[in-house]
């Protein structure tokens, strides 16, 4: 492939208009929106409005004046059409750590007789910990893990709950939804989808797939700003009879009665526990506005181009260096990042970083590089991958300032 | 007292200069700084590098180059001298709400053949929905409620833990922390304070008083933005004693080792859960910076100068009015707000924010006004009763748009 192939490419690309909309510095090839979601411009206007007039003039009052009150069930219902949920069944509330324990805890009680919660090893390891933490509180619960190829012959009459990352944060791979909801039903059982990787990303219809219950990260693909609120999915016909175990006043039928009984608010809002990072939670809704008049299909079209492109690269000019892609190559079945493995993969990612090249070392020996289709075009795949060959080829990797450590690596 | 008296109180006052750290309209008198503390101006200057700079351009690199990482632990040891605590004894993170159940949770496995959560009727609803669904997950704890003036009598042999609100969110009466504190590790419980009305506002030293367990509110008289995370308190030798029940990635002990199995974080940071909300994490830093140079004893001697002041011309100037003042005269004995019970709260509290007088109703029969010293005068105490002197005598409250409610009250 040319460099004037690739140009052409970029030049047809239907979303190339997208980029526009983030602020990006130049020189930049940021392969990371899947762990920090690039800022929109419009993100940094919001802001300042809602700091400086919002809360600097308005103050108090803004929680009617402009509707903070209503933030979590507004903002839920603009991520629904992303993925597939009516709008009165998503609601944008703490962490993702903290609403799966929500919903663990919540659907566990609708299945006392089953004590098997069930994930994968691998999983990201919040969700285990969590399910952990769930199974230890209740003595009927208890947490089991098999590894990825068994979980479907382990759903079984003692299942109550499936716990599942639809796209693994560190392969890629996705699981299929559809199915695996429809196994866990027909067993009994109730699944919780984490669609960390996934909201934004690739194509969901929870409705159509039969999905119950799940979760998702709003600084991701969302673009919502570091450590945005996640977002919460309860199926409409399973709203009424779930209880959140973190009863916060926000999730009451009348938060501002103040009476000392506990009364559920109607529908999803009974998820919601403390009053919500307003800052944050705003930035968020910018960053679901980023998707504005953006088809899901026409993003994931072009998350495969990249992802395709990124693989073919790779295999073509850095054959020989130990890279092993990790992800699936049939776009059905990963989602958009794209993963290898390598003896050294922390100090090439280091040294990515230093050439301008941002993508993510995860434990023990993976390189990750996210593909977000409204901000990278082709030639910031030709030019990642380039930087990627020269640092394998000359070996540069292997200055001793690569393996330095932070605090987050 | 004359308008002169009052411009003199005001000159000579040591805390005037601070009012000038915070960005206030021209005009308003706002008395509402308990609900929503108000914007300091360096945080409008922060959050746009914030989201401009470390967002917008260091992106991912932000969680290692400004140590965002970090940022739950140092804002908790920036709380810490208001309350007074050791720096590591606090930390940021969540909501109250979440950070009382994970405490509630933590702190009944420690009392495990105590079955008695003990709290007050009428405490912030929060409190005891929070403490009413710990207790139906745990088949042996169970909730009990009493009268303020019973609550120290009914601590006893069953007593596990006590949940109380230190300053009251309606009345602003405060309870003595020593007194109970003592009182109920006597009895052999572990009490729980609720500082959201107290931090910034009261004078405290929890390690004096022998606090073992404390939350609190980061948007009232912290003035870290609206729905700013919360703070989470646990006295140095209970912390290795302590499980979280929320068990997310931020307080395991190797959150970027992306093990299967659960070690908690040394300290107190193993009650971090989920990715905190950065923006408005640091909107709380910036908040808390508001505070800078200024000794609690200097806050806490011109609030009760503020309600004394307030007290005074409401009795002198609104007498025959029907308002009844219930907030504690005797300064020990009370919060930095000032209530009043009157048939017509809501309409009165909504004339005067229709004069630009923002204080807030509480259901059914409460408006309260918060007193801040970092950003009020003596002349806005004055002025503020003035408004309310018009609205009683001409009756104004009465036009029927001041009845309507929005879903914020």
């Amino acid at each position: 492939m040319t460099d004037e192939e690739i140009r052409a490419l970029d030049a047809t690309d239907a979303l190339r208009h997208c980029r526009e909309r983030f602020a990006l510095p130049d020189g930049l090839i940021y392969l990371d929106g899947n762990s920090l979601g690039a800022m929109p411009r419009a993100a940094a206007v919001r802001q300042r409005e809602l700091v400086e007039t919002e809360w600097g003039v308005s103050l108090i009052r803004s929680w009617n004046e402009h509707d903070w009150i209503g933030a979590p069930q507004r903002i839920g219902a603009k991520i629904a059409p992303l993925i597939g949920a009516r709008p009165n069944e998503v609601i944008v509330a703490d962490s993702v750590s903290v609403n799966l324990f929500k919903l663990i805890l919540a659907a566990a009680a609708l299945r006392p007789d089953r004590p098997v919660l069930l994930s994968e090893a691998g999983n990201f390891h919040t969700d285990l910990h969590i399910a952990s933490g769930a199974a230890d509180l209740l003595p009927d619960l208890r947490l089991e893990v098999v590894g990825r190829e068994e979980v479907e012959a382990a759903i079984g009459p003692e299942t109550g709950l499936l716990l599942l990352t639809h796209v693994h944060y560190k392969s890629g791979s996705r699981f299929d939804m559809a199915a695996l909801t429809a196994r866990a039903k027909e067993a009994g059982a109730l699944t919780i989808w984490d669609l960390s990787h996934s909201a934004g990303a690739v194509p969901l219809d929870l409705n159509r797939d039969g999905a119950e219950l799940a979760v998702g990260c709003g600084y991701k693909y969302l673009n919502g700003g570091p450590g945005a609120p996640a977002f919460l999915y309860i199926a409409e016909h399973l709203q009424e009879r779930l209880l959140s175990p973190l009863r916060g006043w926000m999730g009451h039928a009348a938060p501002f009665a103040f009476t000392d009984d506990y009364v559920p608010a109607p529908g999803i809002s009974r998820f919601l526990a403390g009053t919500p990072p307003m800052l944050s939670l705003i930035g968020l809704e910018s960053g679901i506005e980023s998707f504005d008049g953006v088809g899901m299909d026409q993003v994931w079209a072009k998350s495969v181009a990249l992802f395709d492109l990124f693989a073919d690269l790779v295999e073509q000019r850095c054959a020989g260096h130990g890279l092993t892609c990790i992800s699936p190559r049939d776009p059905g079945g990963r989602g958009s990042h794209i993963s290898f493995r390598h003896p050294h993969a922390f100090e090439i990612c280091q040294a990515l970083i230093a050439d301008e090249v941002i993508g993510d070392f995860r434990a023990p020996d993976v390189v990750r590089f996210g593909l977000t289709p409204l901000y990278l075009g082709y030639e910031d795949i030709w030019e990642g991958v380039e930087r990627l060959r020269l640092i394998l080829e000359s070996g540069s990797w292997r200055d001793p300032r690569f393996a330095v450590r932070g605090k987050v690596t």
